[in-house]
């Protein structure tokens, strides 16, 4: 018989009775019964219930432990009597009479309840994560997300992509966010950075002549920590793929998606590849948002015109300074009483607008303030726009430019949740493409990049030549689902060439182009196939599949919110030898002038 | 028609003919050859050839190309004429008479040619890193290792071990070797540290009752470069089993790994499971090393006694004096000239070992230095412990303990090198098992732990409180292939009182061992289930695979010996800024002494 376990704590049923047989675990709970120890033992597999016999020796060293502790119980499956089975239980049908206990180790007194399901402190339970892990919901998140990552590994491999590890000590990025870096200890005042992306390895496997890239690739960004974001290290599915266009990007991440999702979503619906694609000026008109949430199933109309020169002054202004009136349909809502208009009026002004206006159509027409000064024709074409009937209400956004856009996205968003109209169970994705290549600084009134700059601009070298830059799109795109972004990705430039002139048209010189971005476009001078990709982040795809929103829950050790590993104590002081051996000094903690004699 | 490409470069057959389809990749080569260009295209797959047919406008785009350029050909498939087929080519039967060429890429001249088979220095080669992976052997090298990752994962997996991710910021290791460390920007003078292995979190993992886990992990350790370690980062199998006995972890590892080595060994042979189990004394006894060599069929033995009292007064006193002699067979080795024997006992010296002495057995008795001094019986003696016949020879290493144990080791291996005696196209693996707990360290005349202070000793606490700790032995092994050390492994300590009783054993008091080892032991404290594993190293098995004597050959973007990406450039320096947000500041390179004035 094995020293530690014949089966797993799930194992049993009434069929095994008779059979003498041993199982370890953890004592998840014990009950005392009529002279009787009850104990339910736990593995990671499930519970089964051991009776340990009055009047045995047993019974003393099982009387003696503390939950948690960790026990080896041999003995005999036995039926349970009528009324005591457990239906909700697969081990419910039998119980364990022990003939023997061997204890394995021995617990102290808990910081916390490892069985039930109350809520502690979260920094208490990030100090002792290894109980914090044993409890039900924990372990089956942090399983969740080992097989969620097991399965985008097959689907990537099943798609042709090989897996790759890049290097994690590596050179600072030249962009974005802020690296963590690392002393190199035999280059005295020189470090390595641990990389935000592989992004420039995976390109750099590309030129290497590598097809198909892919990596469950560790990132680090020295940011503060978001709910959706660990303040130290992610993880995403980074992938690239040579001599792909933008389709073929998106063939393989909707089939990886689309069959992850229906693989861990629990029977929730998931949006069918090939998933809409939205261009983000019309994501902007339509959702308000870049990351529209499609479970909502409210859409923006644009209805500047409808009040242009109308009796409305307020909004007739605005139309008339260029500004943009939004309608955001609100179906239904028409019997909704007055306080449901005002608390969303309210609503408004504490998110910074001026109002928010509104219309309710009624069989004889519009109601409310706006239509008391609006000509009913002007009424009706709006309803008429939005697709409403009698019965529904009307909201509007105005302003100028981006702001109303972004504000309508918000009224759309609340009012979908008020009116309980967003899909539930639902895993609804789309891409957003065709973002703009450049914008205007408004601060600085120059052309900027509006995101990448190292992405394709649609058209190429002749766009860039000859089109208004505001007007050139770029070959990048934007995977959301249920209004999260999940990764950004795009169409690399790899043309040396057209990766001066995008920079030259956003003010940067050839020289600082090739001192900042020199390896790269070495890199791209011997030869490089077009390619692109993307990377969703793997912890937020855990997250939506879970249901948890704070990340700290689908990671199995993660740092706390301020960047501190409270178990194993770090970050911690390191003996001076060591700083010493890297040629590096603590500055003290607040600098003050002093004066300086020479 | 897809934009790059309907068909690999390796994919196209004669059956293929008379289709138009189009190929993408990179100029391998160009032949001119009578107004014709032949073009072999390359990319991941294979290579196709393309036809440039006489006198057309594409011709010249196509002359002007230099290798290693990336073009997009659209053609004909054409059956080549007979003579001209190419048998070794997979797609040699064809070729693709070219209609259209877009150049998606032209290349420099290159530093170095991609195409052929010649050396070039390595610091070029990792400069150039994206052109040295686009050479045959290069590639293939690393998809070897990606393949090779994904069986591991693969055959984990079905042994029932779920993947995670550990922590890569994380604390400082309690023991082993130096750590790289990471300034925490938001813990000004504190650092994290990169994990040297995920050594605690994969036992914190067994506490918090998953039970068994595994992970392809980035381990860090900041230590000089060799040929089989890189100087930065390198990836280990790491895996730990909860409810396991030794032979529990030996039983996966042997499956996994025998699977493996099968599965890329291209034909060569491989130890079935189980693999030998081999004592760590007799390892040391009769292969003279801790990491034997399988393939080498020779065995030592201890002839000490046929020397005491003998008439070779050399040996009879180093027997005397509690020193050893043992005899490594040399078999045919009998009709070696002179000079054979003369060289080995050069190299014996120049090892440091005073000579190398020996016997040839011939029909009628032992000749050579010693056989002339020594007994007849006692030649015969040592034959027959030998197992020899007339015709081989013995060779003979005396002296004191360990060193004699070693230099016999040296002499097995040069011996079974000289005579063509190690297997060829041969995996061979062993575990080291029963590792001493302590030994008498040589300097202080003190116990010290062996090897890993966390293993369990065999026999527990029983043993710690009543054996000669000399006499203890660990549940602590190393799994050997080829004589090459792929991974320690234990059965871990998971007892508090056990681990403190083994720790005074070697001089800590319980104090200290609280104060430098709390974390796991008060992780002990609450429920740990007994536990076990190992960490093959990943590079190291690819490099057998490969048959690669250096580590960087199977490592997609390494570090060069200095710990240097010369194609990144890092490490490098930081702006000032940096340093100051990490309040930090460089020490000058060489300090001098400064007058203080205060």
């Amino acid at each position: 018989m094995h020293l530690y376990r014949t089966h797993s704590c799930s194992a049993l049923r009434a069929n095994d009775a008779g059979q003498t047989v041993r199982l370890s675990g953890w004592v998840h709970s014990k009950r005392d019964h009529g002279g009787l120890l009850f104990i339910d033992l736990r593995d990671q597999t499930g519970i089964t219930q051991i009776v340990i016999p009055a009047g045995t020796d047993i019974l003393e060293t099982a009387d003696r432990l503390r939950v948690e502790s960790v026990i080896t119980v041999t003995g005999e499956v036995v039926i349970r009597e009528d009324g005591q089975r457990n239906p909700y239980l697969p081990t419910g049908d039998i119980e364990l009479r022990a003939q023997a206990i061997d204890v394995q180790s021995t617990a102290a007194v808990l910081p916390f309840q490892v069985a039930g399901h109350e809520n502690y402190p979260e920094d208490l339970r990030l100090k002792y994560r290894y109980l914090d892990l044993r409890r039900d919901k924990m372990h089956r998140n942090i399983m969740l997300r080992s097989s969620v990552i097991a399965s985008m590994r097959q689907r990537m491999i099943a798609h042709g992509f090989t897996e790759f590890q890049t290097p994690i000590l590596t050179a600072s990025s030249p962009e974005g966010a802020r690296d963590f870096l690392v002393p190199a200890r035999l280059h005295p005042g020189k470090f390595y950075a641990l990389p935000q992306a592989p992004q420039q390895f995976k390109q750099l496997a590309m030129v290497a002549g590598f097809d198909r890239y892919f990596q469950i690739a560790p990132c680090f960004r020295d940011e503060a920590s978001r709910a959706d974001r660990s303040p130290g290290e992610f993880y995403q599915l980074d992938f690239e793929m040579a001599f792909a266009t933008q389709e073929d990007v998106f063939a393989v991440l909707e089939d990886v998606l689309s069959g992850l999702f229906s693989e861990f979503g629990n029977g929730r619906a998931v949006t069918a590849a090939p998933f809409p694609r939205v261009p983000y000026d019309e994501a902007m008109r339509i959702y308000g948002s870049d990351k529209p949430d499609l479970r909502n199933p409210l859409k923006i109309t644009d209805v500047t015109t409808a009040f242009a020169d109308s009796g409305f002054g307020l909004f007739a202004k605005i139309a008339a300074s260029g500004g943009e009136v939004r309608a955001i349909p609100a179906p239904g809502a028409g019997d909704r009483p007055r306080g449901f208009f005002d608390k969303l009026n309210n609503w408004a002004r504490e998110s910074g607008a001026g109002g928010l206006g509104y219309i309710v159509f009624e069989a004889d027409g519009g109601k409310g303030p706006i239509a008391k000064n609006l000509e009913p024709e002007r009424v009706e074409a709006i309803r008429n726009a939005c697709g409403l009937n009698p019965g529904d209400a009307v909201f509007f956004a105005a302003g100028q430019g981006d702001a109303v856009a972004k504000f309508s996205g918000l009224v759309r968003t609340r009012i979908a949740q008020e009116l309980d109209l967003i899909e539930k169970n639902a895993f609804r994705f789309c891409w957003i493409v065709d973002f703009p290549m450049y914008e205007i600084n408004e601060e600085t009134g120059r052309i900027d990049f509006s995101h990448n700059p190292f992405s394709m601009p649609q058209g190429g070298l002749e766009a860039l030549n000859g089109q208004d830059p505001l007007t050139i799109k770029a070959f990048q795109y934007d995977i959301v689902c249920n209004g999260i972004e999940l990764s950004s990705g795009a169409i690399r430039n790899h043309l040396p060439e057209v990766m001066i002139r995008a920079f030259e048209i956003a003010g940067y010189g050839e020289e600082e182009v090739e001192a900042r971005f020199g390896g790269m476009l070495n890199a791209f001078r011997y030869g490089a196939p077009p390619h692109g990709g993307s990377a969703p982040g793997v912890d937020r795809i855990v997250m939506l599949l879970a249901d948890e929103p704070n990340i700290r829950e689908v990671i199995l050790f993660p740092l706390n919110q301020s960047g501190e590993d409270l178990m194993m104590e770090a970050p911690a002081s390191v003996e001076p030898a060591r700083l010493k051996e890297l040629s590096l000094a603590i500055l003290p903690p607040k600098p003050k002038a002093t004066t300086q004699k020479d």
